[in-house]
């Protein structure tokens, strides 16, 4: 029986498990959740997660949440291809980037991002303008990382690219919305800001199954 | 040759790698950073972790850094005891509780800990109070998690337990300064407020080694 993902087009959380099912070529079935509908908040998906959050994976009996998480838990069922390192030093620097991520990038980024999707960003602007620097400490971080490098840890895709790569790709459509641009993150265009991860961001984009990942409603739009 | 660990004396996020290192019995030297002597900002230390933070880890080539990358490491490289699942299906659940720690506590936590130790709660009491309901919202998801359990998951200790308890004691103690009992997060006595969590602690400290982790600076207090 294929493990059912409940996922929202556009959420980078659920970008993550998206592209680990895909790197890992599990079978899936996708649940899309839409939030204008509240579809999060019925009985049946609290029941599953009281925190009324996507992703979630639900695998027989094993319902398992919050994205890294979710990757962790594909990793021990499915190992092949590895993506949390093959010696323990990869795996060290592979949750070292990821744990970066969570601790340090996640939250700035969203700081940037709800406000310009949710059109709240006046409102809420020195919350968006102490975003800014955070993230792009972060950034400059990780186009150093990425110098001379193809992929983040070691020589080929791992969680660590692929916990990063969703939230890039919200900062940079964020920064794209009329007050994302007045805000100026300083990201735009990527390939020109930081080189090096404009160049990844194209690795990344180039994998089987990528397309399969990609928001639906971001095509739309 | 053993392991060396850079780390504070009260940082939750060293009390983290100290628990895993003392309940895997992995042998490590022990480096005690003194941030009052900026011993985290010299050269030789940026050099291992330009954040000049800790916990830092360095066995042999291999530097690894951010707390539960440095859980993840130890449990790669000393699989046994286990601390992230027997099971894909408690891995999934253990690393949920990971996640929710770093993503959902920490922050808040650290908002209200760090302006009660530096003397600051005044200035900062919009923060203060901005992250008291945040931490209690966790509390009591944890509390309830622990109710009827002896452990987060599973029926042994387990990397779950050992990101939050640090955490955890670090707001009890913060609670007890004057101007943490002015600001009344509501934990003490944790026994009495949140009993579940209150027993979880006692079998966490009556571990073996357990006493070896504990904030040295804390005893002399």
């Amino acid at each position: 029986m294929a493990m059912d993902l409940y996922w929202a087009s556009g959420s980078p959380f659920s970008w993550r498990v998206l592209l680990t099912l895909e790197i890992k070529r599990v079978p899936y079935e996708p649940h899309l959740i839409q939030f204008s509908k509240q579809e999060n908040r019925s009985p049946a998906f609290l029941q599953m997660n009281p925190r009324a959050q996507v992703p979630l994976l639900r695998d027989g009996d094993a319902i398992v949440y919050e994205s890294v998480a979710i990757m962790a838990y594909l990793e021990r069922k499915h190992p092949d291809p590895p993506l949390f390192g093959r010696t323990p030093a990869e795996t060290g620097l592979i949750w070292r980037f990821v744990c970066e991520e969570l601790s340090y990038l996640d939250q700035p980024a969203e700081a940037y991002i709800l406000p310009l999707y949710e059109n709240r960003a006046e409102e809420k602007a020195a919350d968006v303008r102490a975003a800014l620097p955070l993230i792009q400490k972060e950034l400059a971080r990780l186009e150093q990382a990425l110098t001379g490098r193809e992929w983040l840890v070691g020589d080929r895709i791992s969680a660590a690219d692929i916990a990063v790569y969703p939230m890039l790709k919200s900062l940079e459509r964020a920064a794209t919305k009329p007050q994302g641009v007045s805000f100026d993150l300083g990201v735009l265009p990527l390939r020109d800001r930081y080189p090096a991860l404009g160049r990844w961001t194209a690795r990344i984009e180039a994998l089987p199954g990528y397309e399969r990942t990609y928001p639906p409603h971001w095509r739309a739009a």
